[in-house]
């Protein structure tokens, strides 16, 4: 009897706990195994959904203002090239002075095996127009500038090649760069061809290998297409990079030079046009900012023949059989602190026997620009730039200064995300102006080239630009 | 030895509870833990697929179809301008009347900080070609109608500009809008600059300010380019809207107008082109239609010198000097019930001097399109649009009445989705004709000027149109 | 007190279960409720990204490459339709002879209802160059070939139209297919109008139907835009398929034929152009190769009128009154085994009467290509082309034979998925030679059409292929 009684006072005790056990439980455990049917029905779907959305990536540049002059009308001829030197390929810092509505779109479509192995297909859309106005068909520079394809971590490639990327098509160089306040890069190697990136020749050692090929135009009693082809390898060894062209471009001395009206323009002609060329760069691409917190490049180009081209490798077929050229660049970027960052910029080039037997064209230019943050999306951005050129084409010659000062309140998402943080919207005031000697004076011996025009002109802004 | 048997008889109870607590809970527990770390790891993978996918957006406006006329040849000449008063931006309903394969693609980019503020990245790829071919290089107009960026919730904006939205660039203005029926916005401004919207002025007054630039054209005698200026401030006052522009243009009077085939045609040009304007609109927009359900538009336009091309705001440079002209619009959409839509709207304009002195214009047009749901999926719209002109171009004059009726069984993904959802695949047959006397008036009075020709013509359609 | 003692005992041993059950599972029931509520809302976050990622699609074809002849020039003229034939539409194989940078870019924009309806828009931008400059605007083709909407799975449609697909717009027909390794389509139907596709007729037959206008040009003095009414059934009856398309174009004797110059050339004009047209296919589409495990396809297309262009159907506008034309085709692509797939094609032409009276046309190609995989990533592929052509152009006579050889090592991101896995990068030497009879004949008779030049030429390129 006692014992029935303590069972039953048991029993009384027991239900909280046994009656958890054989339903509550159960519940939740059946509540656990829906969650993890569905935790895995979902995580399948998240999977699928990142692989739909990261299959497609839209990224670019662009810039797109207005440029009013001290005279109430639209500045014209005004720009990073737009001094005398300007059509060597000297540029002088950009901000402020940019009329074009321009874009590079860049459509990509990746793929990606469970093996790691991937293939990424890029189209640049490209446009360039001067005009304010929302329909401009009649000035449209629409085109494709890039459209190629790469695959990378082939299981195929090993060794050397374990870490290679490979590609074919249209494209820029994976490894140009550029001084982007002055709208310059140190080498821009583009074209049509093939390659392989990243072949690891030594633990320290990388190399680029590759064939481009342009065209220079057609010879059309001979039905040839006169084409330039250029082989680089181009190295990294730790900080130090070195890159080497050569190039060849068969029967470029056929080609007849035509004037903006496609008219044969024998005095615009190379005296013998070139029919191969050789470029080198050594630069030093530095973590630091010559010493301090930051980041700097600097280097030195030469190149002769068709190499004298010494930024757009291989894309100039108007250069003299023993033309020669050497070009140095400095540049480098740092936030100095919370408030400013600057960013100064040096290049420098000579070039002989570029164009005509004899011509000589010296040219440099320094350019500063520094940001001074307000508020986190208001900073003061200010531009300095000047350009001393001594200029001398074989039959007229001219030297001389161009400076440029910038003012521009500028509206950023984020100050402190650095220099670089885009977009940018800006106001911007630019005084320029320059020696008298250069009014007249023309790079191109041909009759009615464009020249600089005259200086002391105010120039007001409005622009955006980014990078997305 | 009770007491033994009844723990013995207890144990026996006990091991299902005791088992459960011991190791089924621990292991539920496990399972629970392992649940949380997959979630927040899938929910993390979820927010990344979510940001990557809407950082991204592809929107736009597209139509395309065939127009057939009652000759079994393409309908040439016809679409919401046909009239004489078309040069006049005098519109009529475009139901049925559409041949152009026309698109407005935008490819946006998002980005979105934590802070809240964000940056919009947009460009608006259009074309428009009346070729049925499929290969239309000839006669693409391909070309970049926007390309600006804005920033919304700027940490550094408070007060009246907490709300404000900032941006340059090119672009249509946000708060333009249209009667959609008649394919004509009631103001379009639109060109490259840099502007500012929601600026909270009182608990009840927001407004807009911007700066836009249009291209006019150059003069190249004097290597300039004649822009046109247009300041504007827009204030929405409860469903009053007030916007005001003023517009300058130096020099404008010096280009120099070309005809179709880029020859100068001094007939065409305004007696003395303006290098002014002014331009008000008061706007009331209701969301009610006349007071019943649905929502309609009512206003009036003022403009003179540049500010007399009402819709587009300071896009055309050929206004004369002392060109005034006032418009007035109103139009309403109504869903009456789950058969019925209607959309009546009504426009008409006067204007004077507007492009030579003395010349004279009215017109108005009254537009109807009801829409009858049969299903889903099927419905009849209907169309009816007449336009009375009075046209006088200082030199010749002419007036009379234009009609069209038009009747297009249609196909919708829903059409209780209403009036506009999109896209629709339709089938139209038309009827056009208008008075004799205008068969051979032009408001232009250059010579070979296109004129309306005769009318009295059944066109066929089958199209498709789309918002996506 | 042995009672109270037991209790005790058990009071010990109940705790761990106890304790168990009032608070930790409760704290796991707490965990598994937040679970649940965070699981629904990730669910609901990853179907919005989920549908935000496939809304919108990126789809196309592409290729890019270099084409170096043995002479360190760019070849010129290559391609599959190099030949004198190939101005009728006879193509040879592609492999290694083609120098263009190619793109058919799809932009997808997708829209789904719950009630499983849904409506697809598409835009396709294509474009090509043969420059391998990377801007080209001066030679850009770029334009839009694609702008169409469609409808599936609409409520409204039952019984033989319930699984049907409606559109409207400029498009490709859906159901053209090609013969990849010679470029060339079997049918390609294309052009703006509207149809329905999988209309049910019984269980086994399923039926398309369209309407198609193309544009063949304008009579100027008419004021006319002469076009072309392509009507179109298309049937599929297991893996028979019966096409037939009659056409009509009103006043096509009136257009004038102008050479590249834009000037009348009636020498190339049709004698008498046609303004109707029949054309027919039949078609068997075999899941096996020849019996094999493959597949192939086999046919034949006839055509009279506008229906003598077999492959573009209703396309061309020169064509003569009587014009007749016939044609037979059969491919298939077979993967033999691992290392080996191959794919022979064969298609072969009469045509009469086509343009002028009595010319007459005859060609046959037989192409092959295989491909020999070596590892995951590369392979070995070959093609060998040949044709033989007999053609009398009515004044001028030849026959003659074209053949080519083709070794191109190719680098793949899986050749095991097969020989249309892209994209493909590639290295091609091909030699190409051919009669000398063939070498002046061109099928145009105007003066200065482009002839076929002499053979005996070895080419190089370097290119890459996508599908994506």
């Amino acid at each position: 009897m006692k014992a029935k009684a303590l069972t039953l006072a048991l029993a009384a005790l027991l239900p909280t706990t046994s009656v958890w056990a054989a339903s509550d439980i159960s519940a939740l455990e059946a509540r656990i195994n829906d969650l993890e049917s569905r935790l895995a029905q979902n995580e399948q779907a998240t999977k699928k959904a990142e692989d739909t959305a990261s299959s497609f990536e839209f990224h670019g540049y662009a810039r797109s203002g207005l440029l009013i002059n001290d005279n109430r009308t639209g500045a014209t001829g005004t720009g990073p090239y737009m001094t005398a030197a300007g059509d060597l390929g000297a540029p002088v810092g950009r901000l402020g002075l940019e009329d074009t509505n321009y874009l590079e779109a860049n459509f990509i479509h990746n793929r990606q095996l469970d093996n790691g192995s991937s293939a990424m297909f890029k189209i640049m859309l490209a446009d360039g127009v001067e005009s304010s106005n929302d329909w401009t068909e009649d000035e449209s520079e629409l085109n494709i500038r890039q459209l190629y394809a790469q695959f990378n971590g082939l299981p195929s490639f090993s060794g050397a090649f374990a870490n290679s990327t490979v590609w074919a098509g249209k494209r820029f160089d994976r490894d140009n760069f550029d001084i982007h306040f002055m709208d310059s890069d140190i080498v821009f190697l583009a074209g049509t061809g093939a390659g392989i990136y990243d072949v690891q020749l030594t633990d320290d050692w990388k190399a680029n290998f590759s064939i481009y090929g342009r065209d220079f135009g057609s010879v059309e009693s001979a039905g040839t297409d006169i084409e330039n082809y250029i082989a680089t390898m181009n190295n990294h060894i730790g900080p130090w990079q070195f890159m080497l062209s050569v190039m060849d471009s068969k029967d470029n001395q056929q080609i007849v030079v035509k004037d903006s009206d496609d008219k044969v323009d024998a005095n615009a002609k190379a005296t013998r046009r070139a029919e191969s060329g050789v470029h080198a760069m050594f630069a030093y691409h530095n973590d630091t900012f010559y010493g301090m917190k930051g980041s700097s490049k600097t280097g030195i180009l030469l190149g002769s023949g068709l190499g004298a081209q010494l930024k757009g490798i291989g894309s100039d077929g108007n250069l003299n059989n023993d033309a020669k050229a050497v070009r140095v660049f400095s540049y480098g970027v740092a936030d100095l602190n919370s408030t400013w960052s600057v960013a100064p910029a040096f290049m420098a080039e000579y070039s002989k026997d570029r164009i005509k037997d004899n011509d000589e064209f010296k040219w440099g230019t320094f350019n500063l620009r520094v940001q001074q943050s307000f508020t986190e999306n208001f900073a003061m951005v200010y531009e300095g730039s000047y350009q001393y050129m001594d200029l001398d084409n074989s039959v007229d010659s001219a030297k001389g200064s161009y400076y440029k000062a910038t003012i521009a309140p500028t509206l950023k998402l984020s100050t402190v995300a650095g220099f670089f943080d885009r977009p940018e919207l800006r106001f911007a005031v630019s005084y320029v102006d320059w020696s008298n000697d250069l009014d007249n004076f023309a790079v191109s011996t041909s009759t009615g080239a464009t020249t600089m025009g005259n200086g002391g002109e105010t120039i007001f802004a409005l622009q955006m630009e980014t990078f997305f």
